[in-house]
């Protein structure tokens, strides 16, 4: 992202409303790497702000809504993304929807369903750390879980390093031909293994897409230079590795200003382990402004990401600027 | 409103975005003191929710912006008003954008321009506690200020009591004849004072309509059983009346949770006086739900409102109303 060019763009005109079609026809041109890059850079300089995200509890126990906020100064954009949960007789509603303002008119510029993005921007943010901490001879990619995120995961990481084996496994993907099919349209190497083991022993990254609250690996199974990714949920102390592994692997994490203190395995390693947030060794900013040590690959590895209202607001920022190419 | 109002209306069309013009258009037609009185009785009756307003500093110096939430669940809508303070080279940049989405659907329903709106629901709130503060029998209106705030003001008390007098000050109207044409075309009762002191003395219900960060009248200026409205700044501390009438007056305000730990002149009087909040006699929700006392008019009483994001939300939700039963 190149300031001047920012400038270039106008901010003066009526803002726009973009509906899940319309986002899903932009994904293909939208450059999310290209995007967060930018943005961690301006987070790390601090020419970015990463407010805490909020929650509030719908009256009469009808579920929440997270707000995640968000300013970059170098693209003059500011905004909110807003995801509600809502309790219904069925299934949950869960939607997110992201607007984003100008910061040199204070008027409207965008307001975009994230669902979608929202996916993206977790994948894109677990794909850079990827490229930044994983050895540069890595060949086997293991993925645990099959959900979207699962699939986005892998179509992120796809092209990182020279893949010679490509794992996957959901205890779910054994009767779900449909589900397996999409993996292997995203890359034809993949094979799906029948257990969690199988499929995590040799692996030199390991990406947990699952939405466990507890372990999906044993630290045993975690081999010196592994590097373990992990997004997990918003559920309390929800953590997909143990606790422990912490105090035996080179952590890393999105933004050490919140992460620490959201993420269910820092917080019990916290509480219980006597771990210390001052530990972890960098986060994004830090990566790539190349402020941090990077890994010697002497312990495994491990990366937690909890998402960013900034990812969201870069995800956005990067459509309005499509819109704007667009248009010229 | 009524509850089975709302469930006829429609949560499934495209959202709508208004700008200021179309807002300007729709403001006669919305009925502020109908949709605030909804809001502060669901308040009462934890039918809605009001979570803190949270600022947010912008990278480099370049201003701040606040976010104003909430969520009514008889209406089924939630969102929120961010407004950003831009430092410019010449004038800060003020703006307000109110986002609104379906609490049934998760979908979004509205994006306006709030800069009117929240003028309106500024003027409007206070207008409601003067409908429930004044002594019936008022007839002496007293305004101190000449923006649109005041203006505003004037316009929602006009018809709430039969006014023999309506006296209006500040030091700019002595040159400023078209703004004094603005009070008198709103009502022609108006008469403009060369003095503070000749606008307060003997008023009934006096409204201060300023941003002053000092108090703009004495306590000994004011009689027992005179109503003083007052709205002032977000600036810290700043307070239009001395932080010791707090300790001889009624104290009411627009919501107990929030506004005593930021109107400047509560902060002052609990943290210099030993005034303790708890002393506050009811707020808006208790008002519009009869669940506290009304002044005796023994003493001076005295209303202070800070503004609710839910005030932002309600009125965002009329006009959403308005644009449904046009299309009907």
């Amino acid at each position: 992202m190149n300031c001047h060019l920012s400038h270039a763009i106008s901010h003066n005109q009526p803002p726009v409303i973009l509906q899940q079609d319309q986002v899903n026809a932009l994904l293909p041109l939208l450059d999310v790497k290209n995007e967060l890059t930018a943005m961690f850079r301006s987070l790390g300089q601090s020419h970015a702000v990463q407010p805490p995200q909020t929650l509030t509890l719908l009256p009469q126990d009808a579920g929440d809504f997270i707000t995640y906020s968000g300013a970059m100064a170098e693209q003059e954009v500011f905004g909110a993304k807003l995801s509600p949960y809502l309790i219904t007789e069925t299934a949950p509603v869960i939607t997110a929807w992201t607007s984003l303002m100008s910061q040199r008119t204070g008027q409207p510029l965008l307001w975009c369903d994230s669902a979608l993005l929202t996916t993206e921007r977790t994948a894109g943010t677990t794909a850079l750390a990827v490229d930044y901490l994983a050895k540069a001879k890595s060949s086997e990619l293991a993925i645990i879980g099959s959900g979207a995120i699962a699939l986005a995961h892998l179509r992120h990481v796809k092209n990182l390093r020279q893949w010679q084996s490509i794992r996957v496994y959901s205890p779910s993907l054994a009767n779900d031909e449909k589900r397996r099919a999409a993996f292997t349209a995203i890359d034809e190497r993949v094979v799906f293994c029948t257990s969690s083991e199988s499929c995590i022993v040799g692996a030199d990254v390991l990406m947990l897409c699952t939405s466990s609250g507890t372990p999906v690996v044993t630290n045993e199974q975690l081999s010196p230079g592994v590097l373990v990714t992990s997004i997990s949920t918003n559920v309390a102390n929800a953590h997909e590795v143990s606790p422990s592994l912490l105090l035996n692997a080179d952590v890393y994490c999105d933004y050490k200003a919140t992460t620490p203190d959201s993420a269910g395995e820092m917080v019990l390693a916290a509480t219980e382990l006597s771990w210390n947030k001052e530990e972890i060794k960098g986060d994004l900013p830090d990566l790539v402004n190349a402020n941090c040590p990077l890994p010697d690959f002497s312990k495994a590895v491990f990366f937690r990401s909890i998402g960013l209202g900034l990812e969201d607001i870069a995800m956005a920022y990067g459509l309005w600027k499509l819109l704007q190419n667009q248009q010229q």
